[in-house]
């Protein structure tokens, strides 16, 4: 389904400021607010605790052992993008370390997602350069075969689209489409307001079987209750 | 075996002056305790370093995917207690997250452990309420289906019943039968005792093989030593 | 291949120094100065987070569950030593736990590799004891079976022969045969310094595409940019 | 929660034309009959494609790496029997091989249920000895440590209790408690003869949607059809 | 990036024959056909040795734990599909057996791809209904929450959009674009022809290195001979 | 530890009638007659059920997604041979199919263990080319990175080189160093005699209790046997 050897420069990114909109809320909070989709698999991991970045996809496509794309992918970068590389097969090598990082941050990007393996965790954490990815390996890799960069692809399952807008913390990672942006935004300031009510009343001994309702449900689908 | 749709509200918890002395002990100590049993299968992990508990067993059955009796076992928390939830099978969902970790605090729950997943994971270090799950995963949950409440369960292989002491620390978790506290609480002050005297001894650079006179043994054994 | 029963009481070690001079290089610089040699399987993880050592390797072959050769071992460490825990079948038992570090420190050892589990993980980080292992597991051993020390070992995929240079962060684990250590060495120190070099010129903001020249041979393998 | 060293002689079996009954239904059937309880984690897989068994439990307890127990186990069997043996830790050694199944074959037993590992696996075959594990793998195990025969057991996630009914086909693995034998056997006579019906009315071509009346409900909660 | 809830009725397929000219190639023949695209997460496996289909897609998005929507799908079947089901997570559970498999091949399905468990698989393996899986599994489901059928989909990190083509063997599952079937379709016959050539002479001994000129490029990259 | 870019072209191989002796016996017998070592990690799995080989080792050491060396080694291939491709780092690509397995059985090879992924599995089984590897992968490789021929490997963690024996069955894949082949086909007579025997006995229903003399030590170790 892919196609090899491009790279479109053209990528339409949402407004910086809706991105921002965006960037404080939880990728809990964001799956939810897109109707729970858009998740990567839950094998994809932060390196470091407390790693987590909100921002505007560029995408590339790697071939296992090879990481001679993401210098191709690094021109296509601008501030607030997020590197998202997915892999034309499983392949936990070290693709990407510390100074990779050091030149995508320089060109503005705000985090690394990669289907593979990444090194030099310790500079990753101490850079604060948040890398999400599904092992941590120091095993390099050649600069030999051509992939694709900034064409949709498949990441740990979720589909990414140049300018999507992505976003990682402690719970993964999650997509939203760049059209669903203000949407999404809107619907996680929502259930945002909505949660620090619900969270208030939990704090205060509330019990979800009167917050939400759930007694006479319970007791319809035959709930008993012995002492 | 297990029964569907029932919650015994009725707990037979060991006096908390009894929890509480078994608290201080680590994960370890307190298994060998126990004759090397109630041990968890090793995939349940904290969700934050550091996160550690000691406290009674309030049992869930849940549903995969189904987070609606988490809800209902909130009810039947007591202070000192911790919410064990098992799942009639394999699911890495999300069922727990902070607005649950909340509410089961203010009914005194002191810890979860659930043989499935959790969110919020951010959250829930920084209220320091510990879960230990084998699973971190945005992913959420329906209010759907029955489970039970307070029945003994199999969590991660072990059984767990009702009442029973469970404590948990970076090495895992562990189950105590309520009938055993005092004596497994004895046995791992004595335990921590002879241990105390042997850490200062291997310190002082005393060989294993001395201490516990194993060089006759070896050799019966047939051990060689080469130069 | 393995003999059995079997203790080597002479290790040729390289000289303290040498050791220290590789001490400072991370395990991703040290593993490519290998040619990409070395490496022990990622499965290998510290124990907890900014676990680091490098040291000369004393290696032991455990039996299944049985920690008996962790004592025998322990009378053979020198300051420096690093031990090197393979075993004759998957395991992943607590082999290992807080006595046993601090007895093994005692002698001089400065860290604990293990193709299997450990336990008192909590210990070990506030001893800041740097153990890498496959698993963490309360789980204890019985002292029963002969296994062998200092002979050559296969510990996670690689070869470890009692002297080589062994070092672990939070990328993984890398052997170094002993003979070859002056060289790694100072190919370690060549890559790193070309590499503090690179870093300024990435962080500049310059492109591997430039900085590597790799326009020519993309354009040579086809690349097409779209707009 | 086990205790160790113990051998009960008495087990109270259900009657063997009760145990022939239910021999006939697949693992799935019984399960549902069991309202979804019972069910062994799915990591437990027959050696060989094929097998399949139904008979009373007679339960072991192994170390992890020893078999000993296995010999002590192989005197209480009876006809009909399924040897259970579950482990108080993860363990994948070869706990059982050709010989043990001959003996416990002339004991009477129709097949093992092991939560570790089993060998000879093309004797196993070639025998028609239906084994279930969670791996094959040559690794011997020692005769050194004891476990316990017949006292209730936890085997990949389920209790088995002595006398209880086990089954076993390529869907896995199921648990009937003895007490219930008689009732979960109706009812999955029930399930089948429905579904015998079911299965004519599918293969005519009618359609689920109809044949359990899904349209109305699919449309209440929101179901849209677009060409 | 799922649309929850929808269905639909229309799909474009390609003209059978041209999809009947597809299915005598491997899953690899065609994978190397496609520029190595569109393959399957290698998880996915046939329940029964020997299962293979070939197809046109029609695509079912389940949620965990959940098979109404492979009722829904059922209706949308045409002969010569192949039903592709993805899950919004990642779930072991049974979503499928032998009652589904009589349904959906009276509707003229050639086979089942589930990203996701199946059960009943001795039924299947005699019905010989290739399904190919990521787990077997007991456990049933609920009919209760709404997906959709015929919305592109992403199953084990491969794009499966409406029609197009499908094919399963004992290497795994490729997804072929409907657009590019001729082009695939042409690619494989002469990768085939190419090949038979190749086995003929690789069988009298031909070596690959005189075959495919490998000798001077191995040793412009510097392979040396020793003896 | 491994040289790259090397070819060794002599070497030394058992007698042809000595590593035939060993063919008869079951893997696991023979890692018994080892001692218990040499084993490979069980997740090396035939590719078909009853595929079964035993030969001498011609190593190959593989870059990942790179398959050139293995037509180098090809070429060093002579009758009775089996080729063990060991990889550099963790790669489940398909590096063999039935092109290579054609050529590698024209020039005498009996068998091929890879830890790495093989494809073409179908023609495999129909050819009966015994192939064990840790994956079935349609994804293809690259011919561009340079690895070694006949350089001692380690495959699956077990130590292989060239001229060692290798033999694989259902239980797994074994190493026997050269120098100890007579010395373990002895072995491994003496141990299938000797339970030729027990079969006979236990077929008979003596127990293992009375034919181990295991009741008195069992009895000294606390066994207890309760009604």
């Amino acid at each position: 389904m892919y196609e090899l050897g491009v790279v479109h420069r053209t990528v339409d990114r949402p407004a910086r400021p809706d991105v921002e909109a965006l960037a404080p809320f939880g990728v809990s909070t964001i799956h939810e607010a897109l109707g729970r989709t858009g998740l990567m698999r839950p094998y994809i991991r932060p390196v470091y605790p407390g790693a987590r970045f909100c921002g505007t996809a560029v995408t590339v496509l790697l071939q296992p052992g090879d990481n001679w794309m993401l210098h191709v992918a690094a021109e296509q970068l601008r501030p607030g993008d997020v590197l998202v590389a997915a892999c034309t097969t499983e392949c936990e090598d070290g693709f990407f370390g510390d100074l990779l990082a050091t030149s995508i941050r320089a060109q503005g990007a705000v985090g690394l997602v990669i289907d593979g393996g990444c090194r030099d965790a310790d500079a990753l954490r101490e850079m604060d350069f948040p890398v999400f990815s599904r092992a941590v390996n120091s095993k390099g890799t050649v600069k030999a075969t051509l992939g694709s960069v900034n064409i949709p692809v498949v990441c740990a399952n979720a589909v990414v689209r140049p300018g999507d807008v992505v976003a990682g913390d402690a719970d993964g990672v999650v997509v939203v489409p760049a059209e669903r942006l203000a949407a999404v935004t809107e619907a996680a300031e929502r259930r945002e307001a909505n949660e620090a009510d619900k969270r208030r009343r939990f704090a205060a001994g509330e019990l979800g079987l009167d917050m939400y309702g759930m007694r006479e449900p319970l007791e319809a689908a035959g709930l008993r209750y012995l002492d």
